[in-house]
């Protein structure tokens, strides 16, 4: 094959290569040596090597890998590049590790546990602020709003009314919109797609970015008080994952907030441990679920989780609780709005009586299918949905965004408040605890235009925050509240709007509209099923309840973290039964047509996501038929120049180190490139293991901004101080789903490829998360594609 | 050295070695081969390789590996193997892979479902009867001594009481001794410990086998019932684990309990993941706790964890929550003792004003700060008594432990009968809703022998059930119930008799004992609180009720799984947040002390237990520094006399095969010890994937079992098709550290060395789980023990 010529006729000319035995210093010399060697080579091999590099170029690899390497953040195309979870271990990494001392290990782990507190601390705080911002904002729109209705003397105050609550909406979206579309792209969307991708390992600029961070923040005020279907929990794990981030880059270099106390935690593996608490801070925040959060970062945002992550999650969650708690007893009355009275469950459903035993699985199992089949579809919808605005938005750009948003508010209010009108007026029942008609903002009766003594159902399902409507649907001895038609009206709109408002440019969680659906169909089934059937246990209110989950498990696909937060969203422990029977089925049901929701979003965006397991035709290739060979390599003792050219001529990250001191060339390790940059930047002065240091995305050296002297450029350096030794490798015959399978549980970003037998290199190539990718390998290998994992009867080439 | 001496010295004879190459069949041939090649080969290289075989001795490596490789089962020493998680992709694998049709695969995913649900079914019927057993029989024992204690006409009432209780609990701890003592030693102690280590990868002989899973549950119902202070979780953790392997197993061969067509599962992987299920199920039976059945299989019982498994043990744990629940709603009344009464929530706390803020973090923290000094004293003091019972149980044998077990119920019968004495009765308050004194067995009022109107207070916490203790000492809204005296006597008499109980040969579970001791101590610490302090807003129960979970915390170790199981216990979820804290203090400070109490059995028994991360110091080894070398290989093409030969020589379960078609030998991979005593088993006749399937524990063909006619020891077989083409490598130069990380993660049995430069032999070395066991590698290098990991500087050897 022609592959493994090119490796030949490449490797040849290292045959010839060899340097004086006096550089060949003692391993262990090097060990306690942290300055780059600097030597003057004055003999032809300078340019010989020059040219040995000057023969790669882009794409010069036999099997290039024609795998976009970018991906839509928010809703702009990026590049994007690959985390560094691996510990380097290079001579610089021991020994800073060997001097430090049992005082600085110390506060390593303190500054930790400190940082896992903030994070909890913060992202408390910022969920309790935008919850009493949409609260009072909201509320104030909607009293404004409700006050005009019910003004009789005034004669257009239904015209008035409307404007009030379509103006408001707009301007609130709008803002939303402007600040997302020209500001911070990355915060458009849940957010949780891009939390997931880089927990995945997949580095993307802006997505935890502080900019990212603000406009979130703002944005997702302005969307929901705007009454859009969009709720706060996606982007309040954003937010958390925001905050993590910023807090573990030790500050933002560009807004002047750095500490350089924060150093230890300038690596990879660390932040990506802290921004995995803060996704499960954010859910804990939004749903005031601590545990629930801890299991939706480790059920569905987390890729790796380690045991002692578990335990950090879990105080992080239990700041924010306390926080929250600590925040909310300063509540007292009405003076924090709903979310004041509400305490510490948010949708608190009572005590319910439970005198159900087997009778009660029947309409478990019709709210199960039904709402995985409802989850699906709607998964299908939302796809379908985000790439026609996906492409509405690139012909248009700013423009097409902010119209788009507008219209969706406009559309919004006008079914919110026009919608209402189509329900009756219903004489307020006696004997019942409740005020009828509801004079606050949060009753169940919304007296709307209706005479006193009446209310009007549907106006207390639509023209009402997102929450109070799902307080009222999970309401329990409430039978009758609501009419057929009114759920039914409900049902479509809060269906419709969920869809329309999915992918508009502002920050747009999916949990609370999808709440909304599932708890109209829920409580509709339980209406049909109570009335005409013999199963007549449970209550309306527990439908609905049911309901919201099965649809929730039929669309995101998650089950025990889920059942976790509906658990504690309700403070219904006696129906966890049920509540895991249907999310079961609905989530089994849900997968047999699509992938969840969030998966699909990151498919659309192009993320290069490494799923948990191999694709089946894995099995049936080696590491060899997907890898691109010959690796670009460089020598243990290289000239600057050599190292500015291989890193102007290739974008790889990572290189091979060859030792070439002995007969055969020696695999000494790999180098990444950022490390490259800092010591050319350096020049060979004294670094240490600060300045290795991995910056915040996007934040390194470039290649572009290096300019070397020709003399320094001639100079030659000790490479082996500063490569990692102990890259993780595979042997040539190894399957490629054995290597997707290691590649992915440990987390890397190179996989080297090293032979079997002796051969003229030492290294046979290099694996990266692209050459995984199910699109790289069904790309070299069509017909794998067509027969799919059955019948496969590949030829590995020998 | 003298170790790269002897790898060349013994792999110079492969470098004459040459087969024809007409054996050099292409790789792809044998991909839709199975059966084995026989190959006679009539020169001599057959005595070569007898020769070469025969330097080969245990212990001939450079390094050997000293450390033990038996470990303590229940209370017997036993030989120990790891477990196979890997997957061996032969050419076996791959063909009954590709040959799978889709149904067959559909019955395979359908099988592995089933399956989970069987054991959710089993463990939660089984979870229903122990629990059944013991209130029928505790019940009937205690309403016995009960009406003897009254009975006022009686002149030796008292005695006759004494004698019926403490008669009562002989017999049933003694039977239950006797069943664990003959029958099944492993069915000793709390089983949570063995389960860890059977999903660290350990096979030790009868953990799970269906001898210990009926020993264990007729023993739990004995020592449960006879009174002493053991719980039934740990024990039915042990009991779901062992369903799950059984059914895994595909019933048991010894006792003729065999399907076919569960052969698909005979493998560790599937296995281990219905083990890691069944695990849940068990504590979700044991607590009716489902989602603290998953938490706690995922936080403390599995070393392996993987998305689609949180699932599966999802489901598992909703399988027993729904099969309790249809078992419970069959009891109504008093029919099914106090477990009817309870419903799902077992030690329901009811409804909990919460009207605390800022104000309840003091008692918090002080009862977090004295749970963890506690709970790792406790930790601490029941190391040394396992120790002591240990030599004692060895010196004496089965007559010590059913000494040993019947001194245990007498104590315990002493103490519960004779310590009420020292309470007084206390008239019955007025007012309330319970009845005094209680007539049935679970009130709070028990009258002991006090007169009609009075109660004794000790007697409802001593003379009673562990269930009703724990339910009574959580009780709310009753302050004062309990006396001072009454709390201290309870918490020093259970606190003894934890600590006294725990090591006797008999199942016994931790935590109910743990709850106690932790409860009574919160409730004394909330009684002193709430006299004497400000601090007076938490309830005396909530004080119990956060003093076992501080308790909880302290010994166990666990977060989120002991906070969830609490939740799910009390139904109390207002109490979340201070729970989180409580629990979160005392594990940080029991941390500071010593191992959890589960981590310490396992070092006691001598597990080689795999901790998650590696030892700071095995940053400074490289693997080479650590690994027997070199490894005994086999080649390609190998003679039936050298294959049994090498089996008998040494008890190496994994070999590597080398390729010896080209000039200079290849690796092709790694062969198991159980596979090749297949092949000789079958002697070179017909094999398919189905031969291979893994058996039970100690189930598999031994090499003293096969006898080979000298004719069939000449004939040589191509290994090819049956060698493990893809197996995990590393470099020789690699960090210790990183391959443990990598063995860790990926869990591995063998984890091949292969050299960095060419050299004689393509593999190096084969590390193995005691390779990385810290007291073989402290063992080598004893001067790493001195220093810990400051202040390191190794220089490993060149």
């Amino acid at each position: 094959m022609d592959r493994n010529d090119s490796v030949d006729g490449d490797m040849d000319l290292y045959d010839t290569h060899t340097y004086e035995d006096s550089m060949l210093d003692d391993r262990a010399d090097f060990g306690t040596m942290s300055s780059p060697k600097l030597v003057d080579l004055e003999n032809g091999s300078t340019e010989r090597l020059l040219t040995e590099h000057s023969v790669l170029r882009r794409g010069g690899s036999s099997f290039p890998n024609e795998t976009s390497q970018t991906a839509i953040i928010g809703v702009k195309a990026s590049h994007i590049e690959s985390l560094d979870y691996e510990i380097v271990e290079n001579d610089v990494f021991k020994q800073d590790w060997r001097s430090r001392t049992r005082v600085q290990i110390l506060q390593y782990i303190i500054l930790k546990w400190t940082m896992a507190c903030l994070v909890g601390l913060c992202t408390g705080l910022v969920g309790y602020a935008i919850n009493m911002a949409v609260e009072y904002i909201a509320g104030y729109k909607l009293s404004q709003t409700t006050s005009f209705i019910s003004d009789r003397n005034f004669y257009g105050r239904y015209l008035i009314a409307f404007l009030i609550l379509a103006g408001s909406n707009m301007v609130l979206v709008l803002a939303s919109a402007v600040l997302c579309a020209s500001f911070g792209p990355a915060a458009a969307g849940s957010g949780i797609p891009e939390v997931k991708a880089y927990l995945n390992g997949i580095d993307a600029p802006n997505i935890l970015s502080p900019r990212t961070l603000i406009v979130k923040i703002l944005g997702s005020i302005g969307a929901v008080a705007g009454g859009l279907a969009v709720g706060k929990e996606g982007p309040l794990v954003h937010i958390g994952s925001c905050i993590a981030s910023l807090l573990s880059q030790g500050g933002s270099k560009k807004y002047r907030l750095t500490w350089q106390w924060l150093r230890y935690f300038k690596n990879d593996r660390d932040r990506r441990d802290l921004v995995t608490c803060g996704s499960a801070a954010g859910v804990s925040a939004a749903f005031r679920a601590p545990v629930g959060g801890v299991l939706f970062a480790l059920e569905e945002a987390a890729s790796w989780w380690r045991s002692s992550l578990l335990w950090r999650a879990f105080f992080t969650s239990a700041t924010v609780a306390i926080t929250l708690r600590v925040a909310l007893s300063s509540c007292t009355g009405d003076n924090c709005g709903v979310f004041g009275s509400g305490g510490l469950i948010m949708f608190d459903m009572g005590v319910i009586s439970t005198e159900t035993g087997i009778s009660e699985l029947v309409p478990v199992i019709v709210l199960g299918v039904v709402g995985g089949l409802l989850g699906s579809f709607f998964t299908f919808l939302s796809g379908k949905i985000l790439r026609v605005y996906a492409l509405f938005h690139s012909r248009y750009g700013l423009i097409g965004k902010l119209f788009q948003a507008a219209l969706v508010a406009l559309v919004t209010s006008v079914l919110v408040f026009g919608l209402p009108w189509l329900g009756s007026c219903t004489a307020c029942p006696t004997g019942i605890s409740d005020e009828c008609p509801s004079s606050g903002l949060s009753g169940k009766y919304k007296s709307f235009a209706c005479e006193p003594g009446y209310y009007n159902d549907l106006a207390s399902l639509l023209l009402n925050t997102n929450d109070n409507v799902i307080r009222n649907l999970f309401s329990i001895d409430t039978e009758g509240l609501y009419h057929y038609s009114s759920l039914l009206i409900l049902l479509c709109s809060s269906f419709f709007l969920a869809l329309f408002t999915y992918g508009t440019a502002i920050p747009s969680g999916l949990f609370i509209p999808v709440i909304i659906v599932g708890a109209a169909y829920g409580r509709l089934v339980g209406k049909f099923m109570r009335s005409y059937t013999q199963f007549q246990s449970l209550d309306e209110g527990i439908y609905a309840y049911l309901g919201a989950a099965s649809l929730l498990g039929g669309s995101m696909r998650m089950t025990v973290s889920v059942c976790v937060i509906l658990l504690e969203l309700t403070n219904n422990l006696l129906m966890l039964p049920p509540t895991m029977l249907v999310l079961l089925i609905s989530k089994t049901l849900g997968d047999l047509f699509n992938h969840s929701v969030y998966d699909q979003i990151l498919h659309i965006k192009g993320l290069p996501f490494l799923v948990e397991k191999p694709e089946p035709y894995m099995k049936h290739l080696t590491v060899m038929d997907v890898c691109s060979s010959p690796p670009v390599t460089l020598s243990a003792i290289e000239r600057f120049g050599n190292i500015v050219e291989v890193l102007k001529l290739t974008d790889h990250n990572g290189f091979p180190v060859l030792d070439h001191s002995s007969e055969v060339p020696k695999l000494h390790g790999l180098i990444l490139r950022s490390h490259l940059l800092v010591l050319l930047e350096k020049g060979g002065s004294e670094c240490n293991s600060v300045d290795f240091a991995k910056p915040g995305s996007g934040k390194g050296v470039k290649i572009e901004d290096i300019k070397l002297e020709s003399e320094q450029m001639n100079k030659y350096i000790d490479l082996r101080p500063f490569t990692n030794a102990s890259p993780y490798t595979v042997v040539d015959n190894m399957s490629l789903a054995k290597a997707f399978s290691m590649f992915r549980q440990l987390g890397l970003r190179h996989l080297c490829v090293v032979p079997t037998t002796p051969e003229a290199s030492p290294i046979s190539g290099i694996l990266t998360r692209h050459d995984f990718m199910p699109e790289h390998v069904l790309g070299l290998y069509p017909h794998l594609r067509a027969n799919k994992w059955n019948r496969l009867h590949v030829q590995p080439s020998a």
